[in-house]
């Protein structure tokens, strides 16, 4: 399955913030074909350092979309059955609209002067992307990590368009721990000259700043046992200690070689703004109850979470869970074990694409 | 209590790495008195960022030691009862020889020329000081964290110039992730250009990328749940999202200050070799079973762990209690439950104080 990016521009985009944003380009992939009736369309929403390509090979690096596993003929979500949509978020640098995108008014990268925008405006740019196919009702929408953010949100904002929504390793409000690990990732890129206020489209970027950023969100997708598992205590290249402050084990190398090798595909400036975006991100808005934050929503929901997930546990799917149960909502869970950690809903996905199988199934049959 | 610091220096002390460093100074504080006997010794140990200031007022600042509320006069460990040594770790920047001394080869601050250490060789200066001060044998040797290193590293090293043992939230060797965290820290730190390759004693300090560093780290220390607990989600002096990179939340208000802070009183280099030392940290060198390592050890052991500790989770101080008992050696554990993560050793004190002032009474009264 070869892909091709494609991409719409909007008009104009209305902002949490009160600001405006226009024009807004949004890039997706599609796979599988929108039947006749156009009801078996699912949007994928991808994480955090994500992007629009899930499926299939890239034509020109042919690299396997993020969730391929997941995505594609006789798969989970099987493209001979589903017509799969996947966009690149607002505030991402992989095609659709965000701070390196060029700002009308100056000519230059937005930089900074982009506005700071949230998990709902992500959505209603998604929404137009939607309305744009003509499409009446996703059949579902799902993802992980803040995939799943934003399937939680398109099931209480626009409630009428969603038949089903699948949040994975989510959460419906992020945790000071949560923030507070997003915000090293912020002041790291911010600390390193080169970011020079975000200013750097012409010039090296924050390269340093970044790679730190990424290697502390490399550490929360692991597990404890899946470091040790995978590295423990070797060394690398040497048979004893360095006594030096270069690379004596395995874990450092790895580390260090993420980081460096993220400046290549992400920017850091979108990195800055995703993450506020997530920070920001509560379905209670701090004011009501989660279930009355839900009331909105009519989707049948299937919940998913990891075991050695610590950067987003159980217990945030268990909290959705219980407030969607209170309300008699139709709502699936199950906690699968797993050693990845947070990673898990990309790496370990036998058991996940079986209850996703199911439930979609289930749900499509009786559409038709 | 008010105290008062001093220092001894030696001619010279052989390192691990085959190194010899000379002269060294060790700074260090005592609280109560020594007994004619010289039976009533306690070494505690420090962790990462701590220092000799243990106990009481200093005379300077005013402010209590690191951990004032297990020593003093009637607590845990009494200093009407026992004498208590603290001394600042080898590599340190509190008055102990360390990367900020004067190189006697160049009459500049080592920088880092100064030799990569060991837990091994922190002890072995130790030992010099216990030495100096006539003592045979200490009553304990105790600390959290990389003090409970300390502690195992005595008990092996030394085993019949310590009675006992008191290792608490600690390890017998760094796991990957452990070693992941301060692999981060110090990459913050060396991505900082103020950092120059070590050389900044006469300039500016590399204090953005030391603040990141301290900022992960206090993420580690805490617990989900106390994060939860002391921030939640609430927003700093202002009552909506301020749209814009400043401080939203309450949590990163409390990580900046923190981070910004702590470069008054710490010092880069000593944050690169002390967490390299915590790293090479390893009982069995790779090579033998915990068991064998521990072989030579005669010390009463008590092992007490925190129920939120996630950084030196609870299954470290198990393995070692579990690898004790194996060899019949005489080791009490508990997990004492409390929310605080690993801050727990330093904060959550009232069980762990009746536990230590139990069993050092019961092993001095013995000695008696």
């Amino acid at each position: 399955m070869i892909v091709a990016a494609n991409s719409v521009r909007f008009g104009s985009l209305s902002l949490d913030s009160g600001a405006t944003l226009s024009p807004v380009e949004v890039a997706y992939e599609t796979y599988g074909r929108l039947n006749a009736a156009k009801s078996n369309a699912i949007l994928v929403l991808h994480a955090f350092s994500g992007d629009a390509h899930a499926a299939g090979l890239d034509p020109d690096t042919d690299k396997p979309g993020w969730w391929d596993n997941m995505i594609g003929p006789g798969k989970a979500f099987d493209t001979d059955k589903y017509f799969v949509i996947c966009s690149n978020v607002l505030g991402g640098c992989r095609g659709t609209t965000g701070p390196s995108s060029i700002n009308p008014a100056t000519s230059c990268p937005y930089a900074m002067a982009f506005p700071v925008i949230t998990i709902g405006d992500m959505v209603r740019l998604q929404k137009m992307l939607i309305d744009w196919f003509g499409i009446p009702r996703l059949l579902t929408v799902t993802g992980g990590s803040m995939g799943g953010m934003q399937a939680l949100e398109w099931a209480v904002s626009y409630p009428d368009r969603v038949v089903s929504a699948i949040p994975i390793a989510s959460t419906a409000r992020h945790s000071a721990q949560q923030i507070a690990f997003n915000e090293v990732g912020r002041q790291a890129i911010m600390a390193d000259p080169n970011w020079n206020g975000g200013n750097y489209y012409d010039k090296q970027p924050p390269a340093r700043g970044l790679a730190v950023a990424r290697m502390v969100g490399h550490i929360t997708y692991m597990s404890d046992e899946s470091m040790r598992e995978k590295f423990g205590r070797r060394l690398r290249g040497k048979e004893a200690f360095g006594f030096a402050f270069d690379v004596d084990f395995e874990v450092e190398s790895y580390l260090r070689y993420r980081g460096s090798q993220f400046v290549n595909r992400f920017d850091a400036n979108s990195y800055l703004y995703i993450t506020k975006a997530m920070d920001y991100f509560d379905l209670t808005a701090g004011q009501r109850s989660l279930g009355e934050a839900l009331a909105p929503a009519r989707a049948r929901f299937l919940a998913i979470s990891f075991s050695s997930d610590w950067l987003y546990p159980s217990y945030q799917s268990q909290e959705l869970v219980r407030a969607l149960r209170a309300r008699n909502s139709d709502v699936a869970y199950v906690e699968l074990q797993s050693n990845y950690g947070h990673d898990s809903f990309l790496v370990a996905v036998e058991e996940q694409a079986d209850l996703v199988r199911g439930f979609l199934g289930s749900i499509f049959e009786k559409l038709s």
